[in-house]
């Protein structure tokens, strides 16, 4: 996305497994597209160098070198879990390690420009780079919990994700050797266990303005790519389809990465794929009262590099969508 | 699977359809093993040459061959929905049509055994075999409702599940053609709105004893065959996850074709493709009190195919897995 | 490509299937990337409100709206093979149906910039895309033809092509249906009956100034898109591999899309796929004299539209990547 | 295969990996199949309790434990490459290490039956199991040869390969990351290095009573299982298609697993897989005089436990499909 961007001038790519490799060597869809070679860390290098850098590192790892970044004034995009969450403790208790200090946690924005956030995210200087899961179920659900409409008292918002296997990492495992997940469809860390749910259980806390608890799953869909979750909300009025379309309309008014559908058939990840568009489509159920939100997004895209960049764009007074016009890449 | 079966002796093979070809000819991976030509419909020759019949065929249209048959004492599995609903009505309004007659109705037994209906099965003269997105979700979570452990008042069961596209049959839809279906996954029918609702929520309501409502959506694999159900169950009370284990085995206890854990990392359908069993994964989420059930079959067989075949050993006392002990043909 | 492509301004989308539909509810991954609504096909207006029009059409049909257009002075880039054959009496053999006339074959340009085309593309009025098929069974061998080293007399050329399943396009068959195609790699028109082998041995015999005969058979990839040929060259003299790496980049030397390797370990197409690049690999077995050539491109863009932008680029004096920087959307 | 075989009573799985291990642990999808745990090697133990042991073992590796077996009198499969080169030099250069001692050579019958080898492996101790891309490759040339149909002089005999993932066994490496692989298709070991060249050399030598040059291309299809080959045969003299199939009907009239035809417009691994099956489509080029022959195999099957299990069945004299009635399990 960087390097095909007229707006960026691309300083280092830096790698500590590839250091000192031509980028092309490692990644050849890139031969003729990144002249680079992967350099070793120099803080001080980059931060002299970059007005903003990326990291895509572990969490634990990237908090140690955001905040040298930041010492030396340098803007940073943290994809790791290290700033997204508020609470020192919580962050203890799902990553058994200590949290970033509480003044780097008070700087850091939650970079997910949709939820009211953009003015916060363009004078940032720290910004945590939501999860995928979390991008996808926040994004769904944000209008009826700004608009109260959810009833949340007696049970947790169920949210049931399915994600392409790139969402692992290219790390190597049994359960990601394509005959394991070819032809397969799983779930795992059911139970509440994974950890986007208190990232998710925090933002959408924020926008009720009172204490949301999520049960939420996780599913393996055997394919490199895309994410989509089914959130099953219980409304507490009664409203009409249209009217719940309206709401999402103007909730999401300003945002042109959203797109809002209560007429499609299928709603899929095909349609996202490739780009930085999230399509969410509304479904109500008479029966029960219950609204079906199908949310459907690129995880490396909108739930990852897009949206990173997105956040570039507007801490740099860049059009939001400069450099992420591409659709999806049909079919 | 009737081909290769030795207890079975294949008398006719029909289709209108394909009438006159050769079985071979339109399927050529049952060259060598079915000699077979496709016969066009003749009930009363069939009738006598059949001890049973297996009907594949659209829902009305099978309910009116049923009948025929039936009238000739000959014995019928029916894989179409017409027989599948007890209450008229309630066919009608999903079906748009009239439901068979009364007297059928009450003749036909639900050919799902391992819900206590073994017994039925043996001596039933009309199956109507299980919907696949029904079988899975009521094995899931019978055992719970059988012994009164879910709190149902307040909010519907919630069933997501997934199938493989093998689902929406062979006919030529934009939505099944390859370069739509593939690297994507799509949810269809949501809202309550999927036929199999009724079926799942009468089955459910008769294991409970009273009336089961529940929030059912579909979604598609990119992938032939296998179907997952995860079922979010707000329990009743305070149960260890060893309990719940227990009182799913002792419920299945004389089931071959089940099998349950507790422990499973990444439940999935990969384990039960190409066989006929049920693999049913438990996990309980004490922040919520929820139990998430995962199950997975393959469509095909136990969702259809392969429970048919089960039924017919239950009807001629045949050993329940004869002709169905294939594993799963990993990977 | 053409809707987020700066130096172009759409001026009409016309489709008779979906003439007065919304692009975007046809096409929903275009939603709010492309405002337009399919138009019914006006040959004057659409001639005198466009520089170049792009034809996506069936071949015979093609060729009509071509006349008509060039007939009000609107240049052509056609994407069907109505143009592609310089011989007549080779297109009714091979289409069953008559050319195009003599003045216009004689009019249109082989839309393959990389074998020495560019200057007849960048004044052609009409110009012939090539088939996906013969792009990449072409580059991989011009080299090979232009200077003279491969051994031609007693055998064909044999090329062995495989690609997604997008170059059977969007009609309905069971072929492409993704019960058939799935976990499925198959050939068809197998046999030297592909309408692409004329296409491919007039291409190459204008390179080796002599009659060129192949050995072509097609196969589908259980995949969407892009497409790799393996074309097997007996030398007619010793050469080592570096000379003829060599050769190929000398040959290529000014072309950005073509990228040579003679060490690739696993020459695939996910390198290329969503890219207009062709990656060509070289590989010299001693024991038999043969030059093993992998060829990898993406159907659907240097395949098809890439080549068809790539080309108007050339027509109208832009740069010959504009639009077309997007490396592969890997992974 | 044998855990649901009644002619076989499995006394032993070993496996040093998994050794005091649950089969079923390992391999959930085995679980209510197989309720042994694998042990740990024990020569003695396993040859005095076995009528034959299948050996899965890395090559090298394996011919050390066939030979304590032997030693033993228990009759051993052997699926690794060992024994399959009669001559030891050619197993030094292709496997870098010595080859089995001369006598253990000797000994062994390589396990192809269709190519006239039954009766030899009905009375032999050791079988050598063809490759997988060796049994495609001989079986679908084999009656060419066996009758001297082909010219073989000035070029090699050209094989095209293909084959599903699992060939690569179930070690992990990133060239198997299900990201990497998926969407992807790609050549290997291109330019006549792959180990399984010198094994089809020599076994297409025996049949033409003279030296044989093959050019030989592995490519991975990004599907779990299958294998196809695609043949370029130059005919040496003047054939009609329906005398090359005849020729072919005659050469393999006594093998079940051989389906000819001549008129499959699609030939696939789809039909073969999950089936002990070798499906051969042919295809005569009048232009050229080439035949192509298309050859299916499942890989993992009719190219290795399906062949072993048939191996078996022919030295203890149970009915050569014994255990492989299966038929492709498709969709």
């Amino acid at each position: 996305l960087l390097a095909v961007n007229p707006a960026v001038q691309l300083s280092y790519l830096v790698s500590e497994t590839f250091a000192e490799q031509n980028v092309a060597a490692v990644y050849p869809h890139l031969s003729n597209v990144v002249q680079h070679s992967f350099a070793s860390v120099d803080i001080e290098q980059l931060a002299w160098s970059s007005d903003v850098v990326f990291l895509a590192l572990p969490h634990n790892k990237s908090a140690v070198i955001a905040k040298q970044l930041l010492d030396y004034s340098c803007r940073v995009i943290d994809l790791s879990a290290d700033f997204r969450l508020n609470d020192s403790a919580l962050y203890q208790e799902w990553y058994q390690h200590p949290a970033p200090s509480a003044e780097l946690l008070e700087q850091a924005v939650y970079g997910l420009p949709e939820i009211g956030l953009r003015e916060k995210i363009a004078s940032a200087k720290l910004i945590a780079n939501p999860g995928c899961y979390a991008t996808a179920s926040i994004l769904g659900v944000a209008p009826l919990l700004h608009n109260q409409c959810l009833e949340l008292e007696q049970q947790p918002l169920i949210i049931d994700a399915k994600s392409g296997i790139s969402c692992a990492g290219r790390s190597l495992s049994l359960a990601s050797h394509f005959c394991e997940a070819m032809d397969n469809f799983s779930a795992y860390q059911v139970g509440g266990i994974h950890r986007h749910t208190p990232e998710i259980e925090q933002e959408l806390g924020k926008l009720a303005h009172k204490s949301v608890q999520i049960q939420f799953t996780p599913h393996l869909i055997p394919t490199p790519r895309g994410l989509l979750a089914s959130v099953y909300c219980r409304l507490s009025g009664s409203y009409s389809l249209a009217q719940i379309e309206q709401m999402y309309r103007e909730y999401y008014a300003r945002c042109y990465f959203i797109r809002i559908s209560a007429t499609h058939q299928r709603p899929g990840i095909k349609t996202v794929i490739g780009s930085n568009f999230c399509d969410i489509s509304l479904y109500l159920d008479p029966r029960t009262n219950y609204l079906v939100v199908i949310c459907a997004i690129d995880n490396l895209l909108k739930g990852a590099a897009g949206q990173a960049l997105q956040n570039m764009n507007l801490m740099f007074g860049l059009p939001e969508w400069s450099g992420l016009q591409a659709s999806s890449s049909y079919p």
